[in-house]
């Protein structure tokens, strides 16, 4: 393990922190805010730390292996958590560290789970701030996703599957860079897009900005106590409509963008994933329609709701708490799909689940007809063994730590509906669960310290897909060789 | 396809079943009741269906293939439940034949989830019966997991993973055969050591025989409406030490039987298994103290209902649905585990679950050290690829139809702690699930007819291991060659 390497980069990613708070400090400055001094002092905090361990390692061995990406991926999202708390506890805003932690850790990984009891308490520039984070956690996502993962199809393997040897500045970064700066470039655009369109819809630029970037991220942290419920429909709408693109998988812009749109239309996953947002609507609307007075009403939360859920927003316009036993089934089910592979939704993917599919099917045939050659085929390929049992092997890993976090939070003493769907949409980057106590009209607030840390743990995990924070905390990892 | 031949063999497992009808016809005779003349019209009912069966399709070509062995399995279960339900429905004792069927499927997969609200409202030869499907259940599956299905040790694969020609009485039953009656003796064995022993602690021999049915068949079925509650201390005690031992893997029984008692111990699965059992009832202790006087009457409580949930029997001794949230959970956790292999009892079994766990410590390894040769051992073998990803395959269609399952049950509109365990507890044979609905003290009488089929259908997957019901289910199962 190259040690120095992974505090060198982690130092660099604390440097961009550092100037990404400039922005919700500017914030505050224009609101006249006295709470701008606290994210001026937090954006120093992160740029000096970021400063020191650049020096401390600046001569290091700039090889990087698949361990030492593990372990830069992993530091920097919890360091950046914990420096990121920083202004909500200074400020005293959010008195107690672990709850600011919690809320940060929320925000980065586009969870929107939130410790507030009520969010009107913040000031704007906090509030930007925690809407920023899910702007900042999805795009850095994309990147890593693209940079350090494995896709199920079988591009950037790199640094997962085998060592990469190689200056990281050098062989890997010039093709890597385009391909992030593409998606840099779709991300921004369709969040452009969004903050114009709420605009016309009368929200003021500071509300359509951190809507935007809710959605953009996928994260779900709004700024009224019914999130997007006094809100117009035509910004509901909006809003979702957003939220179902932004789960949708980036490369499918990037067709369209070099003018190959005809192709979208032949991507399965794309498919699958409209299929599943048309039935659940529908189902829902139906399961719901005594409750509210028209149709275009229960379309329209219908719709926002099983779009905020599959996309992994978190986004509310009514407390789906309150829905019948069907609806809520049908939200639990959403929340462990989520969003296609290569989006910034969370979940399992839905790219996994029909992979699955396929597989179990395959396995099925084989059974009656031994003798059969069946292959899985995915978006017109056909998927290798190793593909799949690494989704198997994926999907069981995800199920141990489902269990694990579900069995120590039931310490806590809540309910199992409380216990399962705060497991469910932490995991699954979520935001709101089920039950009175973490419902979409309630907080996470209930929980004490050790269980907030469990979940902000549980957050990591769910965004980084498991792998590198495991691995992070694994001790052979950070052995010499 | 040859269905004739599947026709045949499940006409002369229905006469078996006629056969075991006339026990508990002769128990309703000695004690008097009315009811015997409902079971031998049953018994006669199922011979005659048996018999006619056979006659039809006696001029059939023998050759059974993987298909084949998959359709007799899920038909002659399917069938001996049906007829199985009549005497319940026919003496009017069970008034819904929908019931029966639920209340007879529970009883030959072994789960013991009960319709009765009150079961001491059925006459003693309808309670033999109900007890003693539970034994024939747990014989049957014993045998089946011999002949049919692959274990994860590699044996008996023939069926299950290639196309078996050959007639079924000749080059294959022999040995399966031998070893089918080695296990039945062991079963017997078991099975009168306990009634002895529950003699000896005051039960007349009609309770010391359906109790002793209900334990060796992991199934369940109490004939009082506070299960083993009310018996004595010395009585629940027997009872859960043999609930555990029928959780064991009868090879084990079999390797003392032959003198190599020593090579129990080097069992990894027995270990583990005894590991998991001893910190559950520690912890359960720990947790509910301070409900019971006394640190024996804890112990007791805690024992009795870990061994009854881990070896998926379902019988109690108090209504654990008062119990605090942790020691739920951890019997929700246990009752996914579920016994060992090759035991009577259902679950995912301990091996599946270690397997699961070692893989992933391998492909953890891997992407630490991808150059490494990590091997994964069960049982001191190495284990090859294809066994694991049948495991992974096995645990993602067991999650599937999970979900399947429960989202359909939360049409009934009961809450997601009595849906969520109702699918768990019939997926995995065990009986009563949480909640005020289904709970220890409760029972299934709440869910209408389609959710009684629905959750018939889940305990016959779960009891089958999902393959042969899904595959007696697809058409092309059916088609001709």
């Amino acid at each position: 393990m190259n040690k120095r390497i992974v505090f060198y980069t982690v130092g660099r990613i604390l440097q961009i922190e550092s100037l990404l708070m400039l922005l919700p400090t500017a914030v505050g400055i224009i609101y006249g805010e006295s709470s701008w001094i606290w994210l001026a002092v937090s954006a120093a905090i992160a740029g000096l730390v970021g400063f020191c361990m650049m020096f401390c390692f600046k001569n290091c061995d700039r090889t990087v292996f698949s361990r030492e990406g593990f372990a830069i991926v992993a530091l920097s999202w919890i360091l950046m958590s914990a420096i990121g708390a920083l202004p909500f506890f200074l400020s005293g805003e959010i008195p107690n560290y672990i709850s600011a932690f919690f809320e940060t850790v929320s925000g980065f990984t586009t969870t929107g789970a939130s410790i507030l009891t009520d969010v009107t308490t913040l000031s704007r520039g906090m509030l930007f701030w925690r809407s920023f984070t899910h702007w900042v956690g999805g795009m850095g996502i994309l990147v890593f996703i693209m940079a350090v993962f494995p896709s199920e199809s079988g591009r950037d393997v790199h640094i997962m599957n085998a060592e990469v040897p190689g200056p990281m500045s050098g062989k890997l970064m010039p093709r890597l860079r385009d391909t992030a700066k593409t998606l840099y470039l779709i991300y921004l655009g369709l969040t452009v897009a969004e903050v114009i369109m709420l605009l016309f819809g009368g929200m003021n630029l500071f509300e359509s900005l951190v809507h935007a970037f809710g959605t953009a991220g996928t994260g779900g942290f709004g700024i009224k106590p019914d999130s997007i419920g006094s809100y117009s429909p035509y910004c509901q709408w909006v809003i979702t409509a957003f939220m179902l693109m932004f789960g949708i998988n980036f490369n499918l812009y990037y067709l369209i963008l070099i003018g190959r749109a005809k192709s979208v239309f032949k991507s399965s996953e794309l498919w699958f994933y409209l299929c599943i947002v048309g039935v659940s609507i529908t189902a829902i609307a139906v399961n719901i329609s005594s409750l509210y007075g028209s149709l275009s009403d229960t379309i329209r939360h219908s719709s926002f709701q099983v779009a905020s859920i599959i996309s992994t927003s978190g986004f509310s316009t009514v407390d789906f708490n309150q829905w019948p036993e069907l609806s809520k089934m049908i939200l639990i089910v959403l929340m462990f799909i989520g969003g296609c592979a290569g989006s910034t939704a969370g979940g399992l993917k839905v790219s996994r689940i029909m992979l699955m599919f396929k597989t179990v099917k395959r396995d099925l045939r084989r059974m009656i007809h031994p003798r059969s050659v069946n292959t899985v085929r995915h978006e017109g390929k056909p998927v290798d063994n190793e593909t799949i049992s690494s989704v198997g092997g994926y999907i069981i890993i995800y199920m141990i730590i489902f269990f694990i976090v579900l069995l120590l939070l039931s310490f806590s003493g809540f309910d199992f509906l409380t216990n399962f769907t705060a497991t469910t949409t932490c995991i699954n980057n979520i935001g709101p669960g089920l039950g009175a106590i973490i419902g979409p009209a309630s907080s996470f607030a209930a929980y004490s310290g050790i269980y907030k840390l469990l979940l902000s743990l549980t957050m990591l995990l769910g965004r980084l897909e498991i792998f590198p924070i495991l691995l992070a905390l694994a001790p052979s990892t950070w052995k010499r060789k």
